[in-house]
C-alpha cells in the first residue's frame, strides 16, 4: 500500500540545500513516501503569508496527507513544535499560528507537542529544526505511528488573527492580505461576506488610486491592461490587472485598503 | 504497474500554493502517480515561451507521459480546454496554441474538448481551471480513461506562429526567440536551416553590437567573458557569452535580429 | 523493491525545461525512481557554491542515493565526466572539484570516467551533457548496473580548495563562503576549529562594520533586527541578523573577512 503524501511549505527558499536535506531525512525514515511542494517561497518569517497559502491548498490534498509547514521566526526558542490531526489530515509545524486558517476550516482537532526524542534526529540543531525535528516527525507519521506517540497532548495552540473587514450599511472596508505571483491583490473580503453585505445591490470599489464599477467574473472580461475586481479562486475579493501586475501598477501592498460601496439610484 | 508520469508546465510561479494545489487534486484522483515539473516560471501569459519550452522537453519523457501545460491569458473566457493524444503522449492545455511546437514534432494527433463535468472538480472556478479542470483531466487520463471520454472530438486546434528566418543567397536573417537562465539568446534558426543554407560556406554572424566569425561547437572553445555563437542543445543557433550572461551583456531580447552572412574569398 | 533515490543539484535554474528534461530522460531509463531536488539555483558556474551545498546535504539522504551534481563551466571541453562511489552513495558529476567536500566526509571512494556510450543518449550534445550523459548514467546506476560498467577507473579526481582560517593565539581570521536565502553569512570557520582555538575563552567577533560580543546559540536569543553570530546547522560560524538579511544589512559577501578575537580580563 502506498505511503501517505507529505506536502511541504516553508520560507526556506530554493537556493540552498535546506528543502532537499529535509526530504532526504524524511525519505531515510519513510522510503517510498510521496512528496509534494506547496511552496518554499513564503517571505522570510512571514507567518501570516504561510498560513494563508497553507489554508488555500490543504483541502485539495488526498485524505491522510501530512503537511509540514515551517515559517519559524522563533526557531530554537521556547516556542513549541507541534503535530495536529484535523479533518483527516496531519500537520507538523512550529506552534506560532501558522496553522490557524487551515485548522479553522477542518473542525475538531487533536494536538501534541513534538517532545519524543526518538522521533527526531539524534542531534537537534537550534537553527534548523526542519531537518532535525519536523521532517522526522512527519516521516514517522507517514510510517504509521500514532499522533500521540510524538508527545503529550497540547490543549491550546497558538493562533494569529487577520483584520476583519469593517461593514457599515453602505460601505465594506477591507484590506489586501496577499500579493500573488501574477500581482493580483487578494483581500480579506470573502465571497460570503461580500454577498451577505451587498445583498444584490450594485457596487463600486476603490483601491489605491483606482475606482471600479462592479465586479467581473473572470480576468478576460476586462480589456488587457485594465484593472478589474473579482472573487478569485480562493473565494476572496481580489483586484487584478488583466495580463498585468496589479500590485505594481496600482501601488497595492499587504495592508492597502480596499473599500466597496453600494450604488444607489445611479449616484456612485 | 506504475501509473503514468504527469509532467507540468505553467506560468504559475512558485511563490504561491497554485502548483501544489493542482498536484494535490491530481494525487487525490490518481494516487501514486509520478509528477515531474518542467517549469512553472514561464513569464506570465507568455504562450510562445511556454510552447517553446514544452516542445524542447517533451520527446525526452517516457512514452505515455501526460503533459499538463497551462499558460492561459484567456482563462474563464470562451477559449476551449483540450486534451490531445500524439506520438504516444497526452497533453492537457488551453486551446491557445501552447501545444503548437510540441505537436508539430509528434505527427498525427487526436484532440477532444474537456467538457465532461464528471472529470472536473464539482465547482470549476473561472480563474483557476488548472486546479478545477486541467489537473483532474490529466489525473483521469493517468488512471486510464480514454481520451474520448473527456469530451467531443475537436477537428482543429489553435496554433501560434513564429517568424521564419528570411534567407537570401548570402544572408540568413533570424531573430531571438528565448533568453534562457544563463542568458543565452536562442534564435529561430534551426541547425537544419543553417546547414542547408550555408552548404559548407564560411559564415559570420551579427547580433546586436557584436560580430562573430564562425561558430564554436561548445562554450568552452571561446575565452571566458567572450561572446560566441553555436548550435545549442535544442538544435537552434544561439548567441552566448562564455561564463557570462549574453542577453544582458549584448543587449539581446526576444525579437532581436541575428544575421548570418556567407564569407567569400576572404571578404567578410 | 523501490528503486534508489536520485538527488539533483545544478546551476540550471528553474525557468527553462532543462531540469525537467533531465528527469524525463532518467525516468525513461529507470521508471519508478524517486527524485529529490537539492537545488538548481547555484549561481551560474559557481562550482564552489555547488560543492558546499552538496556537502551540506548528502549525508542526510538514504543509503544508496545517487547524486547528480552539475555545475559545469567546462561542458563540452576535455574535462572528464565521472561517477564515484563513496560512503554508500553514488555521485555523477563533471570532474571539476564539485564533489570535493562531499567526498571529504565520506572516506574511501572509487571513481570511473563516464565513457561507455551505451549508458548515454545516442547523441551527446556538447552543451547539455546533463540531459545526454549525466542523467542517463545516474538512471542506469539506479537500475543496478555496477559503477565499473560506466567506464574505466579514474585514479585521481579534481579537487577545489577553500581558504583555511588563519589562527594566531589571540585571533582567528576566516571569511564568508556562502550567503544563504535568509541572508545569513556562513564562514569557513568550523565549530571544531573555533572550539579548539578558543578553548573556552570569551570571544568577540568583527565582520564588516559590526562587532559582536560572544555567540548566541540560536537566532531568537538576540533582538529582532540586531546582528548576532552563531554556529549554524552546518556546524560553521555564521553571522546573522534576527529576522533580517545580514548580508545586505551588514554589507557581507563571499570573501568578506570575519575575525574572532579572544577576550582577556575585560579588555577587548
Amino acid at each position: 500500500m502506498a505511503l501517505p503524501v507529505i506536502a511541504w511549505l516553508s520560507d526556506f527558499g530554493t537556493r540552498n540545500h535546506y528543502v532537499g536535506t529535509m526530504k532526504g531525512v524524511a525519505l531515510s525514515i519513510a522510503p517510498g513516501a510521496t512528496f509534494i511542494d506547496i511552496t518554499h517561497q513564503i517571505d522570510p518569517q512571514d507567518v501570516l503569508g504561510g498560513a494563508l497559502e497553507l489554508a488555500a491548498a490543504c483541502r485539495f490534498f488526498p485524505a491522510g496527507t501530512i503537511f509540514v509547514a515551517i515559517v519559524d521566526p522563533g526557531v530554537g526558542s521556547g516556542r513549541r513544535a507541534i503535530a495536529v490531526n484535523a479533518g483527516g489530515y496531519s500537520f507538523v509545524a512550529p506552534d506560532n499560528g501558522l496553522l490557524t486558517f487551515a485548522l479553522r476550516e477542518l473542525g475538531a482537532k487533536t494536538a501534541v507537542e513534538l517532545s519524543e526524542a526518538r522521533f527526531a534526529l539524534p542531534t537537534v540543531s537550534r537553527t534548523f529544526e526542519g531537518r532535525d525535528r519536523f521532517a522526522p516527525a512527519a516521516a514517522w507519521l507517514a510510517r504509521g505511528i500514532a499522533l500521540e506517540d510524538l508527545g503529550p497532548a497540547v490543549a491550546k495552540i497558538a493562533e494569529i488573527t487577520i483584520p476583519e473587514p469593517i461593514t457599515t450599511p453602505n460601505h465594506l472596508r477591507g484590506e489586501v492580505l496577499l500579493i500573488d505571483h501574477f500581482g493580483n491583490a487578494i483581500t480579506n473580503i470573502s465571497r460570503r461576506a461580500l454577498e451577505s453585505w451587498s445583498d444584490g445591490a450594485g457596487i463600486t470599489l476603490a483601491a489605491g488610486s483606482i475606482r471600479l464599477d462592479g465586479l467581473v467574473s473572470t480576468y478576460s472580461q476586462a480589456a488587457p491592461g485594465s484593472p478589474c475586481a473579482l472573487v478569485g479562486s480562493s473565494d476572496h475579493l481580489e483586484v487584478a490587472v488583466v495580463n498585468g501586475h496589479a500590485a505594481t501598477m496600482l501601488g497595492l501592498t499587504r495592508g492597502s485598503i480596499v473599500t466597496v460601496s453600494k450604488v444607489f439610484g445611479g449616484n456612485v
